[in-house]
Order: C-alpha cells, then sequence, then structure tokens
C-alpha cells in the first residue's frame, strides 16, 4: 500500500506518531544516563543515539522539544558528560517505564529498578544491568530549523564491555549478549542469529 | 574491561573504525537511493537513518565526508529527493557490496543486483526488494563542526509497506517480514523475536 504526506497530515496525533515512528523498522535501543545539578540520577529510553565518527570518536544522540523543557538536555548540560547504556532484553520492560514522565527530582533509577553505576569520577550514571556502557562528553549540539529537536553530539570518554568480546580486527562481537532492538515506539524483539560478517567492499 | 578515550586514541586507524563503530551495538540499516542529474540511480548503505518528528514527519540520515566528496549528497541535492529502503535478509549481503566505491558514473544497482524502482513520479529510487520504502524530501541540513559530516532531515512524501502491515494503534507490525540488524561495520543478524508491545508508560 503506498502512504502520502497528505494521507500522514490527516492521521490522528497518537495514530501519527506510532506510525511514523515505525517507518525506519528496526532500531538500537537505549538508555540515557544524566546527573542533574542537585545529584539526581536521571535516564530515558531513546532510540537515536548514532555513531558520528570513530577518530574521534563521537555519538549523537537526540533531546526532543518536550524533554529539554523537561529537564534531559538541562541537566546533561550541568555536568556536561551523559551515558549510552545498550538495552538488554532482561531489562527491555524497565527500561520501556523510564519513558514515563516522572516528576523532575524523581530518579527513574528508583522507580523502575535499575541499578546506578559510578564508574572512576564520570559525573554520570551508567546503567549496571547493562553490558555495554559508554560514557561521553558533551561536544556540540545543533537545533532542528522544523521541531526544534536537538541533536546532541559527545566524544566517548569511557566504556565498560565484557571481556573477550573485541575480536582482532577491533569489532565487537555481541553473538552471546542478548540485546534487543525497538520497532516504532513500543515493540521489542530480540537482537536474531548471526548472518555472517562481510568483508570489506571493494568495486 | 574499561576503555578510555586514551586508548582509542592509541588504537590503529581501521581497528578504532571496527570497534568505536561496534559501540551502540545492534543498529537499523537502511540503502538510501538517490539519482544523478545525468539520471544515474545510486545506492549506499547507512546505519543512520534516525526518527526525528511525526508532525510533520521527518527522518535524518548522514552524509560522511566523504561521501560528500564523491556524491551522494551532491546528488541528492540535485532532484531534491532521496529513499531509504530497510534492509532485509534476502539482500544484506548486496546491500554490503553498495559501501565499496564505485566510480560516480556507475549505479550501484547494476553492481549489486538490486532493483531500481519508480513509484508515481518520485525522482529518487526505490529499492524494488525492500519491503518498507520511504521517500523524502530534503527539508534542512547541518554540519557537524568535529568532522564535517553533514545530516541531512526529509521530510516523508511518500510511503511503500506492504498491506495489512498497520495496527489499529498506528504502530507498523513487522513479525512476518525479515528485516536484519547491523553490528558495527560488517556484522548482520536478523531481528530475532517478538518479545511483547509494551504500553504507553506513565509514572
Amino acid at each position: 500500500m503506498k502512504i502520502t504526506n497528505k494521507d500522514i497530515l490527516d492521521m490522528q496525533d497518537r495514530y501519527r506518531a506510532a506510525f511514523v515512528n515505525g517507518l525506519l523498522g528496526p532500531k538500537g535501543v537505549h538508555l540515557l544516563g544524566t546527573r542533574s545539578q542537585d545529584g539526581i540520577d536521571n535516564l530515558s529510553i531513546v532510540s537515536s543515539a548514532t555513531h558520528f565518527g570513530a577518530n574521534p570518536a563521537i555519538i549523537g544522540v537526540l533531546f526532543r522539544p518536550d524533554s529539554v523543557r523537561r529537564d534531559s538536555l538541562e541537566k546533561m548540560l550541568v555536568t556536561n558528560v551523559f551515558t549510552l547504556n545498550t538495552v538488554t532484553k532482561n531489562i527491555f520492560k524497565q527500561s520501556h517505564q523510564t519513558s514515563a514522565r516522572y516528576d523532575r527530582e524523581i530518579s527513574e533509577f528508583d522507580k523502575v529498578s535499575l541499578t546506578s553505576q559510578s564508574i572512576h569520577d564520570f559525573e554520570a550514571p551508567f546503567v549496571k544491568e547493562s553490558f555495554m556502557k559508554v560514557g561521553l562528553s558533551y561536544l556540540e549540539h545543533h537545533e532542528m530549523k522544523v521541531n526544534s529537536t536537538v541533536l546532541v553530539l559527545g566524544r566517548v570518554e569511557l566504556v565498560e564491555i565484557p571481556d573477550g568480546v573485541v575480536l582482532e580486527d577491533g569489532a565487537i562481537n555481541l553473538n552471546n549478549y542478548p540485546s534487543v532492538v525497538v520497532q516504532g515506539l513500543d515493540s521489542y524483539y530480540e537482537r536474531g542469529e548471526f548472518l555472517g560478517k562481510l568483508p570489506y567492499a571493494k568495486p
């Protein structure tokens, strides 16, 4: 079936949100950890974490206009650092629950029963239950004209991953670790069977 | 194991690229279709397509500095439109092969044996073999200061998806469609078992 921009404009708001969010198929999903000026550890689920470059090592993540007003970006800019923690099969329900709009003085860690982990003196919380944790420092941000969404780029400062997952060529082998992907706003899938590691493509 | 920014800086280039690309775990993967001024249909694999908003319906995708120099962004700006096509299990090898650096007058469709599909009078090619195809028109772009990567936002103009996959609430159910995800630069996985569709989270 074909759907045009006009059809999308005619959709009811929640229906449209679900539909458009689903158009890209399965996406990676992460928990974004920040710490407020008052020392409260916050956590929100995101499906926008994107690799922007390896040298320097840069990852970008979106802060939606509503969360900007609420607290995530503001909090992040207090300590200048944030974390991204890969969502795993054992915690996908708690992870999803972090999308609820808790009051700003409440720590989502407490509400959803995930464990805030400190690593070295990094001033943002990692998620203990995740097996792949990345700590980043603020680099630059860009506000989208069309809808005021803010893209924040961070530089990778600290990584915690299981021993033995880095292959000879630097690739990270997660075959034995149960990460998940999300379809649209709310449908979760296991990461499935390994299909293959393909060679560097040449013409 | 812990890895610091200093450790990453010390890595050999290709090793670093593989390592940093793998830090986010499994990612969605798409074929980006563009058409040049000369009418050549081009295709490149990307793992950066990101939902930026539903109203209006906005998707962003990265153009790496090297591909900017080469052709993708330049070509896209000629027709002002591009397509994103979800990579499926039956075409992941051909899709990966589009990352080879073919000369600019060559169509990757021909080289990797994928089929260029026209829909209505949309001036960028869709991938016939993909089951979820999105046509977008250029909206705005942002160049990253740190590494000159360019983020391009497009507005969703046209969608082709299978009949019967849109649920009552607007969500797209892909349980019967074999999409894949990519880990790092080159490791492909099936999208695995459905774990659940979770309710809208409330405090």
